[in-house]
């Protein structure tokens, strides 16, 4: 064991709402082991940079409005380390004498410590590395719900709860394209704000389930012939049945103009294309499609308080479990076993190689494939971790 | 005068989130006046069809919750009332023997309520109209601002802060495309959250200024040079030269696929045009664009509590002024000619007439056309009427 004290902290990834409330919980946990807090700036980039910020010399008054920020306080990266890159990040950790290494970041950030502490067992070096979850995805194995994505879901659920009032007040299609590559948690969320069996969104269309045409057009005609309106949540990532992402064959199929400028690999497309289907061959003539884009990870205002809560304590924790273990770990949120009961929740510490870069999906009993909607189940999965609630204070006439 | 005291109220146009506080502002009013209130289902269109609803049944905690529910809660619509149309109406008003009739909406539906009150006028009947105004644009003449937009503006602040954020841990260009075809007030918006100078929107587009791709580029090098980064809001109305929309001359000169189904009228299409180009010319890898949709008037939980209050006491007021003369009238917040004094706003009335289908836009002391940036002057203006400041809770490291 190395004599000094000194902690390292980075934030990777995409930023959440969250991610400085994790990032103040490491700080003022190792402030009470008096170590000495270093941070790199846009996470592992600013380690091979040589670019670190003290910590340490931030007082509470600070560290409580740094921690209710958004984004990432000490930058982030969308660098994927390879084998050579993690070498070097070690050698410079080993360099400073960096007793802990705090990681906080999603899938690939987890995979990237996974590498590092490979190789701090194979030199026998003694930087213990730490992975602090965080992705508004909920992606994480082993993990209940990931920091950053109860935010996300309140976010998401708000945009369409107001989106139900909207049309009901002028009818017609709605298409909201949520993000979530893999997992359909984000997009399911759009559901936990709904009261009444009429309210939207009243279809919802995750990856995890291929997506088909015929299906989407029929489902969409029975609800508006219901209630001539439907309002519809589609996951950017949905897949036809051979797993390729719709949004990429859209893009391949279609034609660039004279000039070269129109490229549509923006994010609209998607949106655009769905909501014209349903125009031309549903003859709809009101039919509207947003895609929600960056502000369902970082819209300043719509913050879930138990998100904020167990970001914080999560990353407080990590600092009480390193006392009792120098491996490598990854700190979680417990599974629930049961979602009826009192929300309470446990962190525990698991093991890196178990949650690194694997990638974890909606269960089958939180979706329903007939009527193409979550259940009860997923509801009362997710709606603790969004918050209080806001709808007893409204009605519609 | 008639005898009888019925009154009629509906909403016109896009809904809002506080549209709901103006109706039960008025219900209130009339209330105390013992007066038989009356709904009409979807704007002018249920007068037409017949559709009525009691509202003098609702009690207080109905109401109380309806007036907090974004959207019509009566239902709006889009149709725009011909003169043979507004003919029809005014026959049902006085066969109901419709005392007041209480329209809220914006430039379209004021419009169709002069024609009616013309005819009122010419047939010599005894309705009196009266407009109470609604419109997240905040483009009705001789209106300081406009019930609606302090709710959108906020969602619009609150959106490009958190992004701001966000683009500065993962730094490159973000476009947001912000709703408001002829003025630019939402647009605008996007500034008021700022706090230090190197904070975004860096540059902002709006439809009062004609829009050149040699500015933009131009602009955007600049700032993206400076800081790394750079956030940019953009009007959906931004025009050339010569008057014409740009996101319509985009769709005009783009190509339509084989099988005819991407039509590319959605609303992504303004917002991947301007990123692509960005990434073209100016070979930036890093842009993002969002177009950012009905959450502008619709999302739970951004409301200003300004606007709501001033939404309620609008509806209030008309309903006492209307005690003072049966000449149809609208009602509105009076002009400030200072914006460094204390917020103070004085409910006035309009004659229907002046306000009625004309259109304002951003004063011209609210924009630099050097800097593409608005004034202090907007911000001065402009600030107030989000609500209370939420930025003192916040830091970067």
């Amino acid at each position: 064991m190395q004599s000094n004290n000194n902690i390292l902290i980075a934030q990777g990834g995409g930023p959440t709402n969250v991610i400085n409330q994790s990032l103040v919980g490491i700080i003022n946990g190792e402030k009470n082991k008096n170590s000495n807090i270093i941070g790199a700036i846009n996470g592992v980039r600013g380690i091979i940079d040589n670019n670190f910020i003290k910590l340490s010399k931030f007082n509470d008054v600070n560290l409580k409005k740094i921690q209710n920020t958004p984004g990432a306080a000490l930058g982030s990266t969308r660098d994927k380390p390879d084998e050579k890159y993690c070498h070097e990040i070690l050698k410079i950790l080993n360099k400073k004498k960096i007793k802990r290494f705090y990681y906080i970041g999603g899938n690939d950030s987890s995979d990237s410590l996974r590498i590092i502490s490979n190789y701090v067992k194979e030199k026998n070096y003694s930087t213990q590395c730490i992975h602090i979850p965080k992705t508004i995805d909920n992606d994480l194995v082993k993990n209940d719900h990931t920091p950053g994505f109860g935010s996300a879901a309140k976010y998401v659920a708000q945009l369409f709860s107001g989106i139900n009032y909207d049309v009901r007040s002028l009818p017609g299609v709605y298409l909201g394209i949520v993000m979530g590559r893999h997992a359909g948690f984000l997009t399911a969320a759009s559901s936990l704000l709904r009261k009444l069996s009429s309210d939207g969104p009243h279809l919802i269309f995750l990856p995890e389930y291929s997506f088909k045409i015929k299906d989407f057009l029929e489902q969409v005609k029975k609800i508006y012939d219901k209630y001539g309106r439907c309002i519809i949540a589609v996951s950017e990532g949905i897949q036809d049945n051979k797993g390729n992402l719709i949004s990429k064959k859209i893009i391949q199929n279609n034609e660039y103009d004279a000039h070269g400028n129109i490229q549509l690999s923006g994010s609209g497309v998607l949106g655009d294309y769905l909501s014209n289907i349903l125009k031309t061959k549903l003859k709809i003539k009101r039919v509207r499609a947003d895609t929600l884009g960056y502000a369902q990870r970082s819209f300043l205002g719509a913050v879930s308080e138990v998100d904020q809560k167990e970001a914080y304590n999560i990353g407080l924790m990590a600092t009480k479990f390193s006392i009792k273990t120098s491996s490598p770990f990854s700190v979680a949120i417990k599974e629930r076993e049961r979602f009826d009961a009192k929300y309470n929740i446990k962190i525990i510490m698991n093991k890196l190689e178990d949650v690194a870069g694997k990638t974890k999906v909606m269960k089958k009993e939180f979706y329903d494939t007939k009527t193409f909607n979550v259940t009860k189940k997923f509801r009362d999965y997710c709606l603790p971790i969004i918050g209080k609630d806001i709808l007893d204070t409204l009605s519609i006439i």
